[in-house]
């Protein structure tokens, strides 16, 4: 806070991101903070390429724990999302340390993997938001600069609309979710509205997805779900003839879940930030396990 | 067996089929069994239209409970995959009664939301294979005979070619298998050789999928897996580096799941027949829920 100029670690734990990609996010901040602006650690490993992934298992996961357990980084942004989280998280939980836990950790989309096992491990200070990819897209300075605001300032404006300290949130892309459902990564989301986007999808997956998820036991105790954007649906064959709020509306009635409204969130430049657990501003990074146990009473 | 003839009813609990489909079918079950040719009664509700669905999600629970509470019907074949099975499971389930108990069930795909639910509850005379629509595939012909010499004579030579009446097995499209995992449906396959096949996904779906389920403790308990044929496999961003079998291996690697080589099952005429459970000839229709624990013993 204040005058102090905090230290954010990047990190690609799915797929890749260009060098470009790090100098514009760079020359943004500078730009915005001025003297105080963020030291932005590009991990190298954000750059490389093995296959679909910004290098292979082991050197994504060894580049996380680098970054996680840096006592001198404050806050792990993750760089992208695609595709890869999931298959480096039990290399990586089991191997963070106390540095790892006063961390603010933000992502979305396949970072969400991660974000569910971190939170499931008890971290106090993960969120749902923008991440430096997101300045590819068009107005994308939006979006990184209310990722910035918000690790930097955990500034009270950059969150949902709908997020209070009164209740607990979790946010997540719906397949993403439906993935972990049933796996050690899976999270207790137990008394927490769940707020839900979705992107590049077939209104059919969508449906079967929300079948999925609102059928498990363990999702049927939120407080609700909240329906981010389904931004690039992709063309169902026949028409589905429905559109994603009825389908989330229709799974939410068949499970009992109260469907509470929309929810800004999505793959967009407009994506609000949502805590894991309580909102506390400013976001504790202290709270390590005590305070995930408070963020999660429902 | 014998001169008796059949009766087989068809029903859509996912996606429509066309009229000619049905013509096709009949008149090939007539040129191969002359006398002793089926009876295969299409529910009119096989061509109805809503949305996705062949018919609405009542519609299709209707004409699934007519057909499987029927006593005159010796089998309940799938008519198609596409989706929808799982949306009409929970109103089908319970209703259910002694004559749905008594009867064999052939489908795949989509139909396999189903079939687990029916293994769950103790059906003991379920397989994966090919359904009516195959029909229309080039060559076609061969899958629909192979699946009428399962449903009329429960030939052996119609089954993939690795079940044997010594272990237990159950086969699925690797999408729908993930999206049961965690519900009311999953299916106890402790014991069982798991045969998953998969059609019109990008690799990098096929390696989520695979996480899901290798991650899943239930799926642990299986007592290896058969990979079948990735069909249709869609383009991957950047290219994933990887085969499906390459994916398969490395996810039972890292779960201590034998991988136990490749299994004749896919989205093609050459679809073998798996059994749910454990193979006996002639299948008993009538083992009712003793035959459950019995095919079930791993």
């Amino acid at each position: 806070m204040g005058e102090e100029r905090i230290t954010i670690g990047v990190v690609a734990p799915g797929s890749r991101i260009e060098p470009a990609v790090a100098e514009k996010v760079r020359a943004l901040a500078t730009a915005l903070y001025v003297g105080r602006a963020p030291e932005i650690r590009f991990h190298p490993q954000c750059f490389r390429s093995s296959g679909h992934f910004a290098g292979d298992d082991a050197t994504r996961a060894q580049a996380f724990l680098e970054v996680a357990n840096d006592a001198d980084v404050d806050a792990l942004w993750f760089a992208r999302g695609g595709y890869g989280s999931c298959r480096i998280a039990e290399r990586v939980l089991p191997a963070l340390d106390a540095a790892a836990r006063r961390k603010v950790y933000l992502g979305y989309s396949d970072a969400g993997a991660l974000l569910a096992g971190l939170y499931k491990a008890g971290f106090a200070a993960l969120a749902h938001g923008p991440m430096p990819s997101d300045i590819n897209r068009s107005g994308g300075d939006a979006a990184v600069r209310r990722a910035l605001a918000f690790l930097i300032d955990h500034a009270s404006d950059t969150l949902e609309p709908t997020v209070t300290p009164a209740t607990p949130t979790a946010a997540f892309n719906i397949t993403v979710l439906s993935n972990l459902i049933g796996t050690p990564l899976e999270p207790d989301l137990a008394g927490h509205v769940l707020m839900l986007e979705e992107v590049g999808e077939q209104m059919y997956r969508i449906d079967r997805s929300m079948f999925h998820l609102t059928s498990n036991p363990a999702i049927r105790r939120v407080a609700g779900i909240r329906l981010g954007r389904c931004s690039n649906i992709l063309p169902n064959e026949p028409a589905f003839g429905e559109s994603e709020e009825q389908v989330v509306r229709h799974w939410c009635d068949v499970s009992g879940i109260p469907y509470l409204g929309r929810a800004d969130i999505g793959h967009d430049i407009d994506n609000k930030i949502v805590p894991f657990g309580r909102w506390r501003s400013p976001l504790s990074r202290t709270a390590g396990e005590g305070g995930a146990s408070e963020a999660r009473a429902g």
